[in-house]
């Protein structure tokens, strides 16, 4: 995937980095450390991180300087994870192709490494470059109005019937806060005053994301997709497919990743790989 | 307690801008806002943000200024607290008299309602008087080397044997690194540069309150504590009572305080209400 999309560049910085900002192994308590490193340094696709660079080179900025924002907002996703997993939320078995936290470090252990993750990435965002607007733009994006007030949204929502809007809703703060998050701190790390269309370019793919997600776990296998499939569908979880049907989910996709590519227009930087992850949000297959 | 120790003036502030900071209890989700305002405004003695207040005074500034920074470490330790409490952590039924967060609202939303009180405090530190500073300070005192990894190191150590260098680490981590963070915000809060002192201060003052909690634990009833008396002896956690006697653990609280106090003589501001916290965090008896 990375191979066709311009991200390798970015990659690169962005693993290592990641596993730089982490504590060792070793470091006391070392179950917290080993828990914190096993979720972060699972095989992932880095998308945030990667948006956070790709929107600072889309600036007309050095995509370097946005590396350590990306990577705290990478630190958060992971923290919502694992408590997402958790027996109390999803209790989902199986993340990434792999045993999820609390299955492998115990459902202590899980909690903390999330709450640690959290507080973590506060402390990166608030030694990087994007500064103290950075901070208040994570804040903002995780907390009540945010990916964990859209979780509970989700959450409440089992069992429910919700309108269209609501499933909306659910879906802009679960993903699309957190997508807008790294691409406005890319653009303030590099101080552009595009963090705004940026900020919407993100919220717009999140969205596409989510929606494709629903319909993956709809039509895909276990084996595709690295979780079990159909375990929305089978909770009767508020879906895109279960509310629109399979077709007109697609559509409604393609016309939010129209809009998100709207707002590239004016940006005075390389655009090339944010347009090709707006595609790729639309036709992958995992 | 409060009219001898001279904090009247701090919490007839404090109360109402909790208050003002939680989201509304009907704004969606609420369960949510009412799993929050629930954990947050239940009767608390509200130490950290005096603390905050007190500091910025005794630094020669306005305790006003250290209002909102006092406040967010008030909800990081709020939401430390629902953590703590979660069936798969401590499991405790009550918590300050009344039943703990999830026995309310549910796991899900307790573990939620946690996560959201966490970024708001950041939401909150992020745009007080105390700025960058403070948010870089309270993500060092929650993080994998402050509150989290000192209750992670609790949860591990129960029905082990530890040495009192152990004990006394996490001790400092999970409750004197919060009340060192509280110093240090209302110092920086007023632009102090005694936040150093003071934020050793607290260091030592969270250490003794400890001590003290673990010596009431073992002593006192459940009506007088507000929680099941004697629960941390039952599950063979680490206390200084296990560790030392009772006598020796008095012993050390008091020379704690003694520290503390050494602290304070340096500052230009009045330093009646840090003392009287101090000679409180002996002499209490719930």
């Amino acid at each position: 995937m990375t191979g066709e999309l311009g991200l390798q560049t970015y990659l690169k910085w962005i693993e290592p980095r990641l596993a730089d900002l982490l504590p060792e192994e070793d470091e006391a308590p070392s179950p917290l450390a080993q828990a914190m490193r096993y979720s972060v340094l699972s095989p992932g696709k880095r998308l945030r991180p990667a948006l956070a660079m790709a929107c600072a080179e889309a600036s007309g900025g050095d995509p370097l300087r946005a590396l350590d924002a990306g990577c705290a907002v990478e630190v958060v996703h992971c923290f919502s994870l694992i408590h997402d997993d958790l027996p109390a939320i999803d209790n989902d078995d199986l993340r990434r192709g792999r045993p999820t936290c609390h299955k492998v470090y115990g459902e202590a252990v899980a909690i903390l490494a999330g709450d640690a993750l959290f507080a973590l990435a506060f402390q990166i965002l608030g030694a990087s470059n994007a500064g103290l607007d950075g901070v208040l733009e994570l804040a903002r994006a995780t907390g009540f109005h945010g990916v964990v007030g859209g979780e509970t949204m989700d959450v409440l929502a089992e069992n429910q019937e919700i309108t269209a809007e609501e499933l909306r809703t659910i879906h802009q703060k679960k993903t699309g806060a957190l997508f807008a998050c790294a691409c406005a701190v890319g653009a303030q790390s590099v101080g552009s005053p595009a963090a705004g269309l940026l900020r919407e370019y993100g919220q717009q793919l999140g969205l596409a994301f989510q929606i494709v997600d629903d319909i993956l776990n709809e039509t895909s296998s276990a084996e595709q997709l690295g979780k079990a499939a159909g375990s929305d569908r089978d909770r009767k979880k508020a879906t895109y497919p279960a509310l629109y049907g399979l077709d007109r989910s697609r559509e409604l996709a393609s016309e939010t990743i129209d809009r998100a590519l709207a707002c590239l227009e004016p940006l005075p930087g390389p655009t090339g790989v944010l347009k090709n992850l707006a595609y790729f949000a639309l036709q992958r297959s995992k």
